[in-house]
Formats: structure tokens, sequence, C-alpha cells
């Protein structure tokens, strides 16, 4: 599956990476966060997912630290939101359609470099999703938020699972190559963007729930 | 020391899972997350100490995202607090109980697991209490709160300590087994489950401290 | 470069984890810890930035949990806060001025052992800075803060950032040795120390940005 890591893929992987980490270093402005912080918060973002990916299936340093093309997509986004940032809001749908872009290529290159280092089928699918969706929990740990995709009700991560879970049985099947590849890119970005415009929605918990229960309830109310 | 990692004490393994999930699933419903939330929380919750475990003794990708028993475990949790969290608030003394049983059972794991990999003494005891503690400090920072271990002055962390010491004193004295591995269990769970029933306390530092300090010491007051 | 990790320098850095330690600690007293919440944030403060090069390195397990002489450096420091931590309120300068030290050594520590072990430039520049601000970052989000490092507009990054890329340069060019080693420290040092005297600071993104923008914007100005 080299074909994902090299050649025209390659370029699409910079993109992506640029696109996450604009999110970050957007959180970090928005936090008035200081230049240092701008930058770490866009490379958190735009390569936190795959340093937890290679961190987990033990690819020690992780690309995320390691490629020059990789982390200076991941800077260059927060230099260029360090200057430019009030420009990109008026990009604000281009750069949703670009995320899900990101989303669906990360879901990819995740599971399969998982799979192809011998993690196997299950660790191959969360390590996927945490590719995809790992830099976004850190930016918002970090700018001390609530990790935005376990509570928006939007479906990110359910795209995410779905391609990760296909890839990982196409590779099973021996079929996971360029083609079938690009189809699941498509697949899981089409599903983002379909439910984007929609505003397709997961479930919440039924919200009878009010009671207080366990270690600390109390304190969870604040 | 396959015994633990086998046979009936893998049984046992799954239950703690399911239990420190459930912690995690309830915590997830607390605040309001919606269905991907509230699975992530448990399965961090339930696996997290595991898995750091496993990234911090080089044993990778940690059984926490490649067993299909664990994860299943600890995602059924999720999924059952998701349809039926009122109904658990009724548990509230058993699970509790079950929890130091969890407790209990993380530690001897943990610790046995990195002696056998060879971590050497002092990081087995680290790594075994993390495996016992390090799933509720995730639970904790990802939905936004100081961790409860940190704060709640109960005994946790002190009997998984004198837990995980004790383990590996029986190690090096080449005496663990399955007896003297489940006399730690039935020590750990029995000091936990004491001090709950007698609100035994550990303490906080002294409370003259008013003055501010260091760097940031003015919004450390806000 | 075993001079940095044998000899003198290791009483150097037993003394940079204590100081780097005090600050968690106290951290720890200002949210009211209990007795473990104290020994553990001593801890991640003091070799958080250690263990996390360790991890991203491969390097496992982590000097931070298997050394006895740096874990006990740490807890040491704990105990001592946890005990007087008002009288420590009167050397706030003094500390300051140690670590300031202790962000030098860490960063030369960290950038060398990361070369040593082969992980390439840009890897061992991104590893040096983190080993330096790592554990601060983690003390700051485990007591609930935004990280002051990202938004204090302080140079303290800065210069570990120079120290690394210096060192990286001089051992390439084959010339970094116990001599110029201390000449990093030195440079790194002293350039944290003017910049607090000075009062220097680094710039945030300009002033006029007001506008929503992106996925979650509204919760982000709660």
């Amino acid at each position: 599956m080299d074909a994902f890591t090299s050649g025209p893929v390659s370029y699409l992987e910079l993109v992506a990476v640029f696109v996450a980490a604009v999110s970050g270093g957007l959180a970090a402005v928005r936090k008035r966060f200081d230049v240092f912080g701008v930058l770490v918060l866009a490379w958190v973002t735009g390569l936190g997912g795959g340093i937890l990916r290679d961190v987990l299936i033990g690819d020690t340093p992780p690309v995320g630290i390691s490629s020059w093309k990789l982390v200076t997509a991941a800077i260059a986004a927060g230099v260029i939101i360090f200057f430019f940032h009030p420009g990109l809001e008026r990009m604000r749908r281009s750069i949703l359609v670009l995320d899900a872009a990101a989303l669906a290529l990360f879901v990819l290159q995740g599971t399969t470099k998982s799979l192809d280092l011998g993690a196997g089928v299950l660790a191959s699918v969360v390590v996927g999703v945490l590719t995809a969706v790992g830099g976004g929990i850190m930016r918002d740990v970090l700018v001390g938020e609530v990790p935005l995709v376990f509570a928006d009700r939007q479906l990110y991560a359910v795209p995410a699972l779905i391609g990760a879970g296909i890839t990982a049985g196409l590779w099973q099947l021996g079929v996971l190559g360029l083609g079938t590849g690009l189809g699941v890119v498509v697949l899981v970005f089409g599903f983002r963007v379909v439910s984007l415009a929609r505003g397709w929605t997961v479930p919440r918990p039924g919200a009878g729930w009010t009671a207080r229960w366990g270690r600390g309830s109390g304190r969870m109310e604040r």
C-alpha cells in the first residue's frame, strides 16, 4: 500500500495535514495564545492523530515529528493563521469541505499503515479512527475545551469508523489498492459532506437522566 | 504469570474492564455527550490504563486496542449505559464494590505484566498503579474535570500502590503465583472497601497556604 | 555523549528534575490536591517531558519511571512541597533562576539522547523542546489550566527551540561534547534569565480577531 504514502497521494496528505493544522491554529488564536502556542496547536492538531497512531503501533519516532514535509505543512498553517486569520473567516465553508477530505484521507492512511505493520484488524480500525480524530481531541484538551467530537452530535467519527472498517475489510480480502482506497476516501468524504449539508446528527442519551451517581457526582453538576 | 492473563482470571479481567468502562460511560452521559462520546469514554476509562501501561513498557499495539474480548467488554458497557443509565443509579453501592475489585485486578495484572516484560521493579510498580488509575484520569481530563483521584482524598491510589509494591516484592522472591496473586487482590480490594465503609481519607497540604507564587500565580486563583 | 547522562552532569539533571517537580507540587497545592495528587503532579512535571521523549523515540520503559534516582528526586520535591510549601514562597526568584537552568539542561539532554538513538535531526529538535516543556504542559492540563507555555508570551519555548537547534547543529558537525554542550546550556539559561529580567515577550496574533469561525465557534466564546 505504498501508493498511499508516496506519489500523488502524499501531496494530498500534506493538504490534509495543512487543513487540520488550520483548525488548531484558529483555536489557539481564539484563546489568545502567543505565537508559540499558535504554532504548537497547529502542529498538534495537524499531526497529533498520526503521532498517536505511530506510538500505538510502535513505529517510532512518529512521522509527525520526523518528516520535514509533514512538519513544514503543519507549521506553515500555523504561520499563515498567525498573520492572516481574519481572512480565513470568509473561507469557512471551503475549509469545512477540505476538512472532510482530510478526515477521509487520514482514515484510509492510518488504517492501512497499521494493517501493513501487522497490528491486526481491530487495532487498525481503532488506530485509523484515532488518526482522523486524535489531533482534534488533543487540540480541544489543550485549549481547555471538552472535545467537540464527543459532544457536537455531528457525523464525524461515524464516517471515519465506517471508512476504517471498510478499509480493513478490503485489506483482508486482498483488494485494497489505489482504486478501492480512493473509493473509501470518496465514500467517507461524501458521507461527511452530505451529513453536514443535511444537518444529520447522532443521538444523545435519553434526557431523563438527572440523578446523581457515583464517586464525585456532586462536582459534576457544578 | 500466565495464570493472570488466561484461564479463570481472564474472565475477571473482562468484568474489571466492564466496571471501569461503566464509570466512563456515566461521566459522558452527565456531560451530555453523544453516542460516540459515550462509547469512547467507556473505552478510554475501561482500557486507557492498560493502553498507557503497554505504551510505557513498549508492548505495542496495546491489548486495549487489539483484543476483541477487552474492546467488546468496554464498548458493551458504553452501549448499556447509553440505553439504561437511569437503572444503574440504583446500583451505586454495588458498582463501588465492583470498582474496588477492578482496582485490585488492574494493579496485580499491570504490575505482573510489566515485571514479566523486564521493565524492572520501580517501573513495574509505577505502571501497575497507572494501569489502575490511568483510565479514570483520562476520563476526567476528557470531560473537563480535574482528576478525582488527585483531589478527592479517598484511599484509591494508596491501596493500588501498596498492592503493586507487594506484587513486585513477591515477584522478586519468586513466590508470585495464583495463590499469592489472589492474596494481593483480596488485600487491595479489602483495603479499598473498608476505607470506603469507614470514610478514611488521606491528608491535604496544610490550609495556611494563601500566598501567590511563581509563574502565572495570578491566574491560578481565578 | 555519555558525558551528559553520567558523571557530574547527571547530578545537575537531578537538580533540574527536582526544580521542575517543585513547580508541579506547588500547582497541586494551589488546587487543594491531596497528598497523592501532590506527589503525582511533582512526578509528572519533573519527569513527564522525559517520559514523552522516551515514548516518542521508542526507548521504553522511560527513565522517568525506571530510574530510582530520577523518581526519587521528583517525589522528594513533592514531599518537601507537601510539608513546607509556604517557605518556598520566599524563594520565588531563586526558583525561577533554577527553573531556567532546568530548561537548559532538559533541552541539551533531550536533544542529544534523541540524536544518539538515531531519531534524526528534526525529530530530535522537537523531542528536545518537548523534554523541556512537556512536563509543564502535562501539569497544566492535569490541574485544569490552559498550558502557560502557550499563552503567557514569555520567552520559554523560544530559548529551548534555539538550544535544541544549536545542539543538533553541533552534533551534525561532530563537535558536540562536554564543552560545547555546556556552552548550549549557558546560552539557553542566559537567554531565559535575561528575557525574564527585561520582561521580553513574544507576540500574540493581531487583536482585530473577533469573528466567529468554524465548528463549535459559539462555545469557544463562552
